[in-house]
């Protein structure tokens, strides 16, 4: 069911985004579709299902949910940059500074941030203004310098420290590297329909912590041809991660601790809950 | 009159975004206060401006004020890399990339234009969530890939093309580099009040490009210390600009055509609109 519906919603994204960009005939375009390209379209099945459950329907809720695969794309294309991490490959293709080159990489990625703040404050997300502004604004916030942006920062001054990291510093630094576009993501549905928040926030915090440790085990453990991506990054750079600090063993007991704990977040939606409680299966047990 | 209100303008947005950042210890927040210092605050003079004509107040209009001027800083700071323009001085002192290194100037750059969202989208900047809605929206379609972050893709593009931009090309160009961010603010204060932005829409149209002509005639005639940055370098990477175009005196002659337009469509202001005439003025009569 979830993997069913995991990849429907893959389609339903990359239409709407290659709707977008396929208007425009220039280079910046083009690059910015092979950037949006793929993944696993995991924060966009967070929106739409979180929208589903709230009873806002599919074709308004594509919308935040490109917004946050285009934020998502446009972090991964600066991350990839010779300046930061330095990957030469990323879902299994040419990163977008290897294809075209490094200038092309820094305006594809700010062009995919600006269209991510087009596609969340844009009037098909909703008739009413005050959630279109609220989607816009709190995407803002979790993307920026207290939040996404904020975490890579620090994740990057950690490779240069003099100590490793401690695991409450990890946790707080991979909440906002990777969990505050979770918590964007879970809770655009209640956002859209004016509900409460907390449940839906609860549950993508320890997803989003779930994600992070899971990632960590992938490096050690997974198959880079799967993957996509280089692997056994992490530890070639003598980097803290959650299974160096843990161990691997303890590291996948805090992962399957998170996934209970995100699935219990989920009591007040009963069976309606049920293909989220799968997704957060899904994130520890993915092998890319 | 206009200069003491710009000065005024200048502080005022300082003051804010200075509030803003200084909750903030870390390395990141350091940069970004550092890559927003300074500059002519001629586009949150616009808002400001704009909003006063329309019976906005101040507190409400420095939101969208510094928003602009957040956005504008990104766009500078990513400028300035070593992949895209490669320049070591802005605004009189070191780029952010050559202060700190590359990776945090893309970084800045970064949760510098998603600062520019969340203020234009914050509920300081209106009662009415529909009117932040809109400006968040319009603001991301003058930034992204069909405004500002495609001029600036062309503008690069054009320093390896075989031929020469003509006169349509460039003039289009410009318009997405620097006439975008300029009509977004101008246009703010109609759209605050919800009242026609046709006009001053007119008004940034003709004075984006009389900026970017002045822009032009200062490379070559300017005096690099006071404009804080190297000149002569379009002339030198052989690029074609409006006064390579134009010959200088047809330039001159051209801006000032444009200057006199931009101040014929504040007509239906009668004398309220005098400060932004002078501001049309000022455009092509700045040296930095």
């Amino acid at each position: 069911m979830f993997q069913a519906r995991l990849t429907a919603v893959g389609h339903g994204v990359q239409q709407l985004l290659d709707q977008i960009l396929q208007g425009q005939s220039h280079q910046l375009a083009q690059a910015m579709g092979y950037a949006v390209q793929g993944g696993k379209r995991l924060r966009a099945f967070l929106v739409l299902e979180t929208a589903r459950l709230h009873g806002i329907e599919q074709p308004r809720a594509l919308w935040p949910a490109a917004a946050i695969e285009a934020m998502h794309a446009y972090s991964l294309v600066h991350d990839d940059l010779p300046c930061m991490d330095d990957d030469d490959l990323r879902r299994g293709q040419p990163t977008v500074h290897v294809k075209w080159d490094q200038a092309t990489a820094v305006l594809v990625g700010d062009a995919l941030q600006a269209l991510a703040f087009e596609l969340a404050a844009h009037p098909s997300c909703s008739d009413d203004p005050a959630i279109r502004a609220e989607l816009a604004y709190h995407l803002a916030v979790a993307a920026g310098g207290r939040g996404m942006v904020l975490g890579q920062a620090q994740d990057i001054a950690a490779e240069t420290a003099d100590a490793a990291l401690d695991l409450a510093t990890i946790t707080g630094l991979q909440g906002r590297k990777t969990g505050a576009l979770f918590h964007w993501s879970a809770t655009a549905g209640p956002r859209m329909a004016k509900a409460d928040i907390a449940p839906l926030g609860r549950y993508a915090d320890a997803l989003g912590l779930a994600f992070q440790i899971a990632d960590d085990i992938l490096d050690v453990e997974g198959d880079a041809g799967k993957a996509g991506k280089r692997l056994q990054k992490d530890c070639s750079a003598g980097k803290a991660t959650f299974v160096s600090l843990l161990g691997l063993e303890a590291a996948k007991r805090r992962a399957h601790d998170l996934v209970a704990e995100a699935q219990a977040a989920l009591e007040v939606y009963g069976e309606e809950g049920d293909i989220l409680r799968q997704a957060a299966q899904f994130v520890i047990a993915r092998d890319t």
